[in-house]
């Protein structure tokens, strides 16, 4: 298995795509990106990550070169060449290179096919614990590389012994750093609606979950976190991990709970029915 | 002329330096910088700009791999063999390498030296119109390459034929996007005293200017605009440009007014009087 680059109309090693200095993305992060992954070998919601990626290109004034349907043959291209049963995929879009370092030019687009992160066990098994950080992402519908603060934190993470960090701000809970965030409260199924990445993963879960439960998106409060009975986070390569703990209040009994757990299944069950649909189609 | 650079202990041409795309710089935004310029080819103020990239490195736990005395010996390097007469000295310092696109690695250290940019005569005459906005830069302490804001908003600029943003938050003034911002009211110079980058262009305006005037770091609050006789806004590569506009309204008489002309000239000697003494000195 080998990890193949789309560089501007080049292919190559992924390990070996390098860009100038004077790129905007460098220089002034002036970027977006998407993220998805396979499950057995297809990309699963290529369009729905597609979508979200015009989408974010077109809030920085940015157009992306290729057409959706160009974009997945390469993905499709790179994913063989590579014999790369499974793999995350990176689309990042930059403001290009600028000779004043200010003025946006030909984006550089770059299509990266890596390894799938590994998660422990452990987290899915036991849940996690967050802690809360005031905080608002800039344009937190636009999916752009702005991630100082999410990495700044880690230090943070560390010394609380917690997993991640939940962004709250003005009183409201928002999301964190790169997932999206739900809770379960006398079993509605709660995530906030606004200033927060709308989420592939948080589509799927609101879409799957509405058959069996309620579901709302609307503004939480921070002072509700006190009443969960359960919470999770979900995101493309973590998939959903249960919360147990968010500073020093124990969400629950402290353990996953129930309606995290059947919706855990459910993820699982589409992921696999998802690719065994897409390969009867193939 | 050539412009040369340094990137991790290698000399190259500058637009030769090329990073690899997992670069935490890149890939999440985290990276610092620091820019200066040269006065008849001396680094104007190099200590305070290394004093201040320092700070914003140790500010995201990143450690510069070079002592500041060895950094201003390597830019003497680049000049001399760039056979710089003047330039601009860009400073970068990344989250270095992620296997995981997260985890901070050994930093990727670049020293650029480029093209001074060239800014109208009419702007120094004339003076400019800049338009408010409600936002403040993430660690505003920090000179981050977190521009996002201030490129997006160049569409906006055009629009309303402003030149620059004034970044205001919860009814405070702060920074211009890229400069410092000061007002003159009452024969009195002020500028923001929190919440924005301590620029050294401010500072050694604040050191003029106290041998003459009064002058005074604190809030100014949004409603002070009104009052306001005078205004200007500094930077390294911009220096001292006056404001004679803020959205719809008119700063005093709408030309430069007579203390931001004093100061031009006091910071246009002192650019002189620095090159000259330090020439004297090598």
């Amino acid at each position: 298995m080998k990890f193949y680059a789309y560089f501007n109309g080049r292919i190559l090693p992924a390990k070996d795509v390098r860009i100038g200095i004077s790129d905007l993305g460098l220089l002034r992060s002036y970027a977006v990106f998407d993220y998805m992954r396979t499950y057995n070998g297809i990309p699963f919601y290529a369009d729905a990550h597609l979508t979200r990626f015009f989408n974010s290109a077109s809030e920085l004034h940015l157009s992306i070169p290729c057409s959706k349907k160009r974009i997945k043959k390469i993905i499709g291209n790179l994913l063989a060449k590579g014999k790369c049963h499974e793999a995350g995929i990176r689309l990042m879009l930059t403001g290009g290179y600028a000779n004043d370092s200010m003025t946006l030019n030909h984006p550089n687009f770059i299509i990266l096919t890596e390894k799938l992160p590994h998660y422990p066990d452990e987290i899915y098994k036991n849940g996690v614990k967050l802690i809360t950080y005031e905080y608002q992402r800039v344009l937190p519908l636009v999916k752009s590389t702005n991630y100082l603060t999410a990495i700044r934190l880690k230090s943070l993470l560390n010394r609380k012994n917690a997993y991640e960090v939940l962004y709250c701000y003005k009183g409201e809970i928002l999301e964190v750093s790169r997932n999206n965030f739900f809770m379960v409260k006398r079993g509605v199924i709660v995530t906030p609606s606004e200033n927060v990445l709308h989420g592939i993963t948080r589509k799927i879960i609101l879409d799957l979950a509405s058959g069996k439960f309620k579901v709302r998106e609307r503004k939480i409060k921070l002072s509700e976190l006190n009443l969960a009975d359960e919470a999770f986070i979900c995101g493309t390569s973590k998939r959903i991990v249960p919360v147990v703990k968010i500073d020093t209040n124990r969400i629950g009994t402290g353990r996953p709970g129930p309606i995290t757990r059947e919706i855990m299944n459910m993820f699982s069950k589409l992921t696999l029915k998802y690719t065994g649909e897409a390969n009867r189609k193939k």
